[in-house]
């Protein structure tokens, strides 16, 4: 065992893509374990789109890393020493190790491995990435038999899981992918009912027009990994209660192409802050209606409820009433009032 | 009783903002009721955004009014004639009525009214804009006591409404209203905590500050019933897990101000299909990793699950991988294989 472990480092903080440049390559002395700790040498790193958030200052939903700190990230590798009960010399384990070469794990932050599969896959099918799929499908798509799904990234660790599960489920499933290598394994080996190529489609419209046509019934679930085009194309085709679990905008990571355009920094607060955004009509509900009010009708009448209306006289003054409405120049429930005119 | 009635008709697409023109003043022959209909005197009419959907052709969550055809909308009014069981002459009903002075009403399509308050409640605060705070509140805002709530459109009546039970729910109450006399309202009549005058604000920035000095804990619940600068100026001070239910956009129905913006289109697409879009981080589920891998691990040892890794060999090159990645430029879940090199 070698006395030196290497590592790269955030070097600097990208300016829009991240270049090579902005990675550190060093060498550090061998770290030894303290009570409560294995030092792991690492066999397989993860590498994930979130590590772009981590490389830039402010707020996202994880700390940054700091100059010159080793590049956050999985990794599983080969017990070399431990102080953790239950961990022996030789064990496989996965956890935090950052990218480098070995790392110190603390008990509580690490995961014995012991299946018969590659350790690698508790970076992937089995572990961050499968873990997303599996459980943000069953959350936030909540797919039901006979439904379609669109999944941008489709041949990636996520969509292609994605794509499985809800296939599965009795679900089409329509694959997007960049390039015909992509679209092939997408259906191939990853069971995609139809793959369409975003790289064929220069933009959204005539990418739609391919989406439609492998979705000819709509589309009920969209896995949202990238945003960008690929959402702009599938918006149009979505279905009324439709879902769209936002699991990452990749294509926005580095920033929009069009700086003017609002829509990619409020798909990224939606992902961020887990906001839930949900339209709704009020006729979905109309069966609440007499819950309402009974419920309403002693407290208005008690006065607990205040309310106001904005009364027009006279259904030919309706149309004006209306734009005054829209122009937000009535204050309370607009009503017009008709009786005694006619 | 007169033989003839009046409507307002459509009489042509608004192109933008609707004008006086639009609308067409009608006469037509008083209508008799069928077996199971009434003859209603229209005695209020309500006047409510969703309209100027109407007006225009396109999907929309109802269908369009047709040219010529009277404009639709809520009513209350006294039966004249009742070819309906239960329902006598002089009854006070309420239904779609459409802008007119007398309408038909079917049996299945009407709602007695017998209480002693206002006729005219029925089409405000105990009708389709009081359930609509009411329901939407509870089933997308879901409010814990403690939370802050901005409502836009604070003074109308659904935002009064959704103000007074969240304050009842123990919440802090935010209005966003126009001008001095509404933001007054907001506070004296409807009860919010703190009222901002979005008039006062020109931009968006200036607004979100106003905002966020009356929300110094962010915001939790943001009602949206106007998007355009309001929207823009609440989304960045939104909690984690906030809620916004998107209940209308009227900023927007006549047209973006910014046509290359797709953020207009985005959010009526929310809410005139009922989307719910839920950003979500994985970390929140960790909790599922147990049953995750217990579930997946023989399904993926049996074969049944693909999954495809795109290894690279070699630490240093990690950074190369990565900005590959983010171009699309990797095949399967990205690994960086280490073992052996040190």
């Amino acid at each position: 065992m070698t006395d030196q472990m290497r590592c790269i480092t955030l070097a600097r903080r990208p300016d829009g893509a991240p270049v090579l440049e902005d990675f550190g390559h060093e060498t550090r002395p061998m770290p030894q374990p303290a009570e409560g700790e294995v030092l792991v040498e690492v066999s397989h790193l993860s590498l994930d789109p979130y590590m772009r958030g981590r490389m830039s200052e402010g707020p996202s939903y994880a700390p940054s890393v700091e100059l010159g700190e080793v590049m956050t990230g999985q990794g599983v590798g080969r017990v070399l020493a431990s102080r953790v009960e239950g961990v022996a010399e030789g064990d496989i384990v996965t956890g935090m190790t950052g990218w480098a070469s070995h790392a110190l794990l603390k008990a509580d932050a690490l995961r014995k491995l012991d299946g018969d599969l590659p350790p690698s896959t508790a970076l992937g099918v089995l572990g961050m990435p499968g873990l997303t799929a599996w459980a943000g499908l069953r959350e936030y798509g909540r797919p039901k038999a006979g439904e379609t799904l669109v999944v941008a990234a489709a041949t990636g660790p996520v969509g292609s899981l994605v794509g499985q599960l809800a296939k599965a489920a009795g679900l089409r499933t329509v694959a997007v992918a960049g390039g015909a290598e992509k679209c092939k394994l997408a259906t191939e080996r990853f069971g995609f009912d139809a793959a369409v190529d975003h790289r064929a489609h220069p933009d959204a419209e005539s990418l739609r027009a391919a989406l439609a046509e492998a979705a000819p019934d709509g589309v009920d679930i969209y896995w949202e990994n990238v945003g960008g085009k690929v959402l702009e194309a599938v918006l149009p085709l979505m279905n009324t209660h439709g879902r769209i679990p936002v699991c990452g905008t990749i294509a926005w990571y580095s920033g929009a192409e069009d700086t003017a355009d609002r829509l990619p920094a409020t798909w990224r607060s939606i992902l961020v802050k887990r906001l839930q955004v949900a339209g709704f009509i009020i006729f979905d509900h109309w069966n609440l209606m007499p819950e309402f009010v009974a419920e309403m009708t002693p407290r208005v009448a008690a006065g607990e409820i205040a309310f106001l209306e904005d009364v027009t006289e006279g259904l030919e003054n309706a149309p004006a009433a209306f734009l005054s409405l829209l122009e937000g120049g009535n204050t309370g429930k607009a009503v017009v009032k008709l009786t005694g005119e006619g």
